[in-house]
């Protein structure tokens, strides 16, 4: 059995829930075959959520980590394939907070590459019907800062352990009124099973495009 | 009873399923209490959509017609406004014609409003979970051309009837690989259905601000 | 020569510019060959707008009338195809007032076509380096009231007037810290000396596609 | 006198100009003050756009070295943070490859960040009239390309250089009938001009929060 620890967000930015922690909830309640799934939730707080990450693959010592945000606008599921050391908040964080230009880390690499088959996990998504991509950017807030604080552990101190990031979209209920994309929470959920069923049968990846031309 | 006509399209501009035609199978499979559903599925081609509309209203009896439609690229059901009298297709249709700037119904009058309580049409799909909005549009394809022949169809020849039009988008499996927004079948049948039940109820409509600024 | 009436509108939605008042003015400026070009700034209030454009048809009695607006977001000049018989706002016009789901002339039409030949127009301002498209949809605000307006006194009180809409994007000055679409006003009267010019010299339009699927 | 080396693309992806070439020779042809201004035409061609970067490089010995691309799609300057080890091609270049995940260095770092003042640079854009932000990707492409093997070429053999990448919008011409936002040439060169005057006036950046949620 590969375990694997999951983790979701709070709500942030005035929504009433993060589709993020609904979907890993989800998971954690009807997880891939060979795989047992630990779940936890990450506070929208620079600094804390990384101390709340750390605790977790403590507690549960996993064998991978698949931390999952909400990217509100974007269509489908995104598989995140690089990590950068800023943070640049365009709005504050859950305690007030609104770093610009910090590192996540300081003295660390400019950026880390996803531990995963990036488009093998793409390519597992849609073959279970979830519109799927590779995402050039995670952002430089909660969400980067979490996935750079996974890679930098990994990197730092538990070199066995492999791990990334994929950003969900709104869930229906949260645009009921607006103009935004959105994927129920199950079929984001079925879409997470592919990821990491994928990513736990695998180290190479496959070859297949998924670039951004800008 | 009120009895419902509710029509889908065939697939058109390469796709191979068309999300109307299974959305509005779904709804006839399991209508609204109080509602009786039949359904037709329209061919993508000018003129010929329209023959058979009204072959399906001759044969169905109906007090309430809805048309639905695939509008590839919107985040949510769209309930039409208004039809409009021109045809001008920005690519081929099913048969291979193209009209430009050619009237749907000769001599017939510039517009028709949906007979809908577009609002309330609106506000019941959303009080169902699914994100909804009007639309100022139904484009000059076989959207627009379907809805103004209804309308018209009403205003000449059948008073009591009402009726209208909603756009639905893509469904999951047409954009694995797209960057496009979707919706499941399932959610686009369960809005349909909030807005037969909100049609069949009522002829006034609420006061919901709708409108979009150009 | 062709007398021509072409209006601009003061700014709302909380800009300090509105770019077509801006660009009206350039084109008087510099009127394109063969036409004398007056201009006249409409109110940002429903009826008032109106007022203030019947009071300059009358006190210029032109030939041919081109209203324009901004439409914050496009991305070129579009020459509206149809106005329509509502007002419904979505943000308060500069009276306080947002009119809901209301007529623009008690009794009116659903609908006038512009009296322009719209895709001669679209192809005039391409031609003069200009991006241009037809809509579908004036919306359901001032630009929309104002067009219809203008369409209604043209269609019961001066059969031989010509005129129609022309919405222009944001000026970059708009845009200078936002993700949206920007023309310069130059670039902008430009197009408009093209559609003039091509709305002067003749009635009948040129087939050129420009539809909308949806 | 600083002295910059200013680069611009051919034209790539079927189209007949590339505006980051044209804007960089109007820059060329009126530099800022205080700044001499060389410039090169670098292939839309993987490896070989590295091969002339270093050639310019070497011939002008500059202080300062801005390299500039195309991104069809967006509305305004967009000066990049970060450049990152992969090459991954949505399409051919202009040599017909179209690499997957392969190294732009092999054994490089993940990441280097612009050595500009980035948000210094997106301010004085800004004040300049011309529509900027920070871009957090600058995609898979040439772009990133050649801004990641500008920013080895400093971290291993030129230290005391200094240089960075912006993207500008398509010019007018190539979207006349498209819906996609444009940026005049004469307006990005504008942008240019104010980017180089504040890189070359400064290492320190200012804190202007200019992130992205995702």
């Amino acid at each position: 059995m590969t375990r694997v620890l999951l983790t979701g967000f709070e709500p942030f930015g005035g929504e009433r829930v993060n589709p993020s922690w609904e979907a890993v909830q989800q998971v954690a309640a009807a997880p891939p075959d060979g795989l047992t799934v630990r779940i936890a939730r990450l506070s929208c707080v620079f600094g804390t959520a990384l101390d709340e990450l750390r605790a977790a693959v403590g507690a549960t010592a996993p064998d991978l980590v698949l931390c999952v945000g909400q990217a509100g606008g974007r269509s489908g599921l995104s598989v995140e394939r690089v990590a950068v050391n800023v943070d640049d908040a365009a709005i504050a964080d859950n305690a007030g907070e609104a770093p610009v230009d910090r590192p996540v880390v300081a003295g660390g690499p400019v950026a880390y590459f996803a531990a995963l088959p990036v488009k093998a996990c793409v390519a597992a998504a849609r073959a279970a019907g979830v519109p799927a991509s590779v995402s050039q950017t995670a952002g430089t807030y909660l969400c980067n800062h979490v996935f750079y604080g996974l890679m930098h552990l990994i990197a730092t101190e538990r070199p066995a352990l492999r791990g990334g990031f994929v950003h969900i979209p709104y869930e229906p209920g949260q645009v009921l009124g607006r103009d935004a994309p959105s994927l129920p929470v199950e079929l984001a959920a079925t879409g997470l099973r592919a990821v990491l069923t994928a990513a736990a049968g695998r180290t190479g990846d496959i070859a297949l495009a998924g670039g951004a031309l800008h």
